[in-house]
């Protein structure tokens, strides 16, 4: 048996996230401490901020990593930019829109659904219709939904929000640095992201943006945010020019978060956009070998980063998960509310992004099916997925 | 110029906080990474569940890290445990009083303030009356006031608001781990802490505890907490049996909490608090032979882990730690609110509490009033110091 006490075990991380984490991240968190107010300190959050702006591509003053991790990003944007009474459209599509509009609703806002099926991209005539019809505050999309792999058209929406006089409010929590985000161009509002996803960076922060116009809005408030913790005017103050006390910042993870964005900014954004999208193709092609079908149909609206795919008919989708936890090492995600025990979750996200865990949770995958009496398999999966690595196609 | 990429400078921390973190706990934050839902961190949550009992001397099933620092702990006590229109009385002598208010405010309380001068203990017979008289849901004091250095007698204001049939919230964000705590024997309701002090963590979490009578309430809400991240209800739910999912935890600062439990039970709870004592009594022997006068009046109402003084006639506090921090690389911290400028605030915290800090941070400051041309004391202070940790007294 093992002890309460023990350091888990070494496992690889392709699930929804956490993703794995660089040896040169987990070494800067070794660093020793200075503290929340130190002039070293305050000169690595401003370099922080100015790459999280060139992350989000972006000029949003307020652009910083939240101390929480990405719901309360979520949580942060609702509360700040929505006060009782307020109208909000939430696109539902997935585990994450569901959240957002319990916690709009917490929020006191009235909260307009419009729902896709799970695994639909969200649709943006007739999100833009329910905009128009119910004039909303704000409009609030995933773009990544991370409970179906479903990625939508995160530029179409927020022009739909615009057009119809909303702020857009973007999650994109698995998005961030595994696919093409343009907060500036797309004209978001605000978007809040997580640092465990594609940032490749332990669980605890939130990386959010908010235009001045937003800004502008939480300081013009006819009451206070209700969260203290997560009022954006008193962050505001802290991040920026005013550098008043608010909380004691997670500086250990911050200094996490620097060694992040330093690999992010050294491999380029695009460069790291194209290794997630390969590493996708080479699963998929392997993926099909053994009979996995994707749930998203269409190519171009499937998250680079995770791949939820339908277990072959009879195969027991937890039983594969199992096996490969206890048997390879490897970490992969089921589905959750209507997908549960439909679907397997696989992510490649940041540094997970690489042929040799393709390779790996292959071999793995049809090792499951083998041992399930399933017979092999026509072709070599491994060596699909080598082919469409080789070939880029 | 420094980089904005580069990592600070190293510095002793001798500040209110964060504390250093010794370097077992460093090293157990550069662990790979499991997933929040793996099996072996789940046993690793149970573990730091069952320790964090030990610590806050509490059988409370409800006891936990919350994924935020010790400010989203006070939050998440306030928003759970009231609802808009209940009443609460908090003792202000200090920031976080103050604060407590400003939170309590936010989630639609009606707060009855019983306050203090800054540098005293909470009044426990004007606290009594305040709830004797207004009849609230809960009253709310902090132990160790952080900004004032004022250990408050937190078993006479339990057992003040239990009489006045109130639930008792504490703070104990500057004491658990450096102070004695008895959430059980005080019968405490609920009780929130920070692991950048005593605990020697470094910030980002909020080690809570809330007693069944405490949970019952939160679940017997008529409306819903409003802050989804921080709701009790969904918390048990992923840190109790179920599991269930609710964010994603921060899972290498639990590992870095794991460690820091590891070494407070190694050291046993008694011991480590005897060491904050001791290394307190050395500082305020060298202090005195310096002309820094202590804040707090009574001594067993100062906190063990943190020491305000007030300067010498004529010596400009900030000019005293500027000097400190660019000469000698150590941190220490200032007044706030209506004692900024008048005193200096000495933390011992966690690893911090040992006579070699206490020694380093007399020596810098007899070397900052030498460099403002103050006559050489009489005698050492770092002699005193000394004498002091020999002798015990």
């Amino acid at each position: 048996m093992k002890s309460a006490h023990a350091v888990p075990e070494n496992r690889l991380l392709l699930g929804p996230g956490p993703s794995p984490v660089p040896p040169r991240v987990l070494r800067a968190m070794a660093a020793p401490l200075v503290g929340h107010l130190d002039p070293d300190f305050l000169r690595l959050m401003d370099g922080v901020q100015e790459s999280l702006r060139g992350l989000f591509r972006t000029r949003n003053r307020f652009t910083l990593p939240l101390s929480g991790t990405g719901s309360a990003g979520m949580e942060a944007l609702l509360v700040n930019l929505l006060e009782r009474g307020d109208t909000v459209v939430v696109a539902v599509n997935g585990l994450f829109g569901e959240r957002m509009c319990d916690v709009a609703a917490r929020a006191g806002a009235k909260v307009v659904r419009v729902e896709d099926a799970w695994g639909s991209p969200v649709d943006v005539d007739r999100f833009a219709e329910a905009v128009a019809r119910s004039r909303p505050v704000a409009a609030a999309f995933v773009h990544a939904e991370t409970s179906t792999g479903a990625l939508s058209d995160a530029g179409a929406l927020a022009r739909a929000a615009r057009d119809g006089g909303a702020l857009p409010i973007m999650d994109c929590v698995t998005s961030l640095g595994g696919a093409p985000i343009e907060v500036d161009a797309w004209r978001v509002a605000a978007a809040y992201s997580g640092t465990q996803k594609c940032l490749a960076s332990p669980p605890g922060l939130s990386p959010v943006t908010a235009s001045d116009e937003a800004i502008a809005r939480v300081r013009g408030r006819k009451s206070k945010v209700e969260s203290w913790y997560l009022d954006f005017t008193m962050l505001a103050d802290y991040w920026g020019e005013g550098r008043t006390y608010h909380h004691t910042a997670p500086i250990t993870a911050i200094y996490g978060l620097r060694a992040s964005l330093d690999l992010i900014e050294e491999e380029g954004i695009e460069a790291r956009v194209a290794r997630h999208r390969a590493a996708q193709r080479s699963l998929l092609a392997g993926l099909a070998v053994l009979g996995f079908e994707p749930l998203v149909l269409v190519p171009e609206r499937r998250i680079p980063s995770l791949t939820a795919v339908r277990a072959p008919d009879g195969v027991d989708e937890a039983i594969v998960r199992k096996h490969l936890l206890t048997e390879h090492g490897i970490e992969i995600g089921g589905g959750l509310g209507p997908l549960k025990g439909k679907i397997l979750r696989i992510g490649l996200m940041g540094d997970g992004a690489r042929i040799g865990n393709v390779v790996r949770v292959l071999a793995a995958l049809g090792d499951a099916l083998a041992r399930l009496g399933r017979k092999k398999p026509a072709s070599d999966p491994v060596e699909a997925a080598l082919e469409s690595h080789r070939s880029g196609r």
